[in-house]
């Protein structure tokens, strides 16, 4: 299923997360993603701490990213979640993150898993997210 | 240039590098990519460290990975880490990550660009670098 | 001198920062004392930023925390944050921690010493951040 | 029982463990004692993850730091983990990091405690860990 589900939260760059280079350290975004990830889902209605209080973990399988400009300390950036696919037991998100001047920082895609914590084995995903992202359902 | 380079580490999942899902996070492997790409580096006889003393930075521009199955706290992997192209200022690397029972953990890619720091901008790999990786030419 | 400012700062213990445990791992509170630090100085009119624009860095030399009870993933924090003392070149912190049931997390204190970027050497707080701090000036 | 067991490992400082300053970031310092502690642990005959296994966790209670030096971008550092005293449930460790030219980095303190998993209350250090460690005893 298609979705058009997207989210925007801002966050700033840490003074820990840059490196000597000045910037952002590359392998940092992916917190950032996470972050966006958990905001989108939250503000969809599905916490993800319940999910996994649930018996079900969402893992990254897959995950690319382009740096198109660096993000630097005390930054404040944008990062825009769009959830864009369901397919059985994966769910594709695609992000960008720009900063308060709004150069585009980077863009990225994830694929994540539903898993059982008891099988350890993918599994669909739960009703009470498919009805929520049904709302968002995009195309035919 | 294609290149047939490679080098093979070791290091062991820290305890802060695991999540509550009792796997590595999924973040912390660019910084295991980045251990090997520095130990090839050296290994091919070039120091990250003095490249960036000469003035010459060498930041990411794409990052893809493939999480094929969890490394867990204290696991020792094997980081492989091949250098598979150099063209004009970018440098592309292959890695694969492998646990002690040779179990795939993940595959990646990235895209690194010689960067000058006077300027900022992409510039030719030093002679240097195509010197030592020239021995290494693969291809026609 | 003596200060009585302080200030206090949410945010969320992010899913990469537990290990498996479950908890916040306990080398991820510097990072949120740093933001506390940050915010703090913000909200003072100083941004660390710029000092270190200006030539002036702002290092840790010490820093002592207890853990009393642990940050869980996606808990929302609060982080208050008083600056205490102003002697010379060294500026003193202390934190605690508290989650949104009121539970005490952690305490915590750190020194840092303002440097020149130049001479790499100690030096007295830039007047700017003297005049601003005074303002909170506490005691005899 | 107080303690004269000790042990060093080296390792190195990721690019993405320095900052901004060009230092090794003070908050990456809890990981490499971490690993300290895990080696020092391993080489007197104990398995922190078979700790784990076996249902006790070893969670830090107290940790303090002192920043002598910085720790630069490659620099090779010996981390020297002694386990000084075990009083209980509670187990305190010392460290100290000198660079590749012997200059002391950092001095540290840990206290952790041992916690069952089952009723995640201090529990005695079990008897495997005080055989171990009474080899090392040290005064009357």
């Amino acid at each position: 299923m298609k979705s058009s589900f997207n989210h925007t939260i801002q966050l700033r760059v840490r003074y820990g997360e840059t490196d000597q280079m000045g910037y952002c350290y590359y392998g940092n975004y992916a917190s950032y993603f996470e972050v966006g990830r958990v905001e989108a889902l939250r503000s969809l209605g599905m916490s993800y701490r319940s999910l996994e209080e649930d018996g079900v973990m969402l893992p990254v399988s897959h995950f690319e990213v382009d740096y198109h400009s660096p993000a630097l300390y005390d930054d404040e950036l944008s990062i825009k979640t769009s959830i864009v696919l369901l397919k059985g037991a994966r769910l594709f998100f695609e992000y960008t993150i720009h900063n308060a001047n709004n150069v585009l920082i980077s863009s990225a895609k994830t694929t994540l898993v539903f898993v059982s914590k008891v099988t350890m084995r993918p599994i669909p995903a739960p009703k009470e997210f498919v009805d929520l992202i049904s709302k968002y359902h995009d195309g035919e």
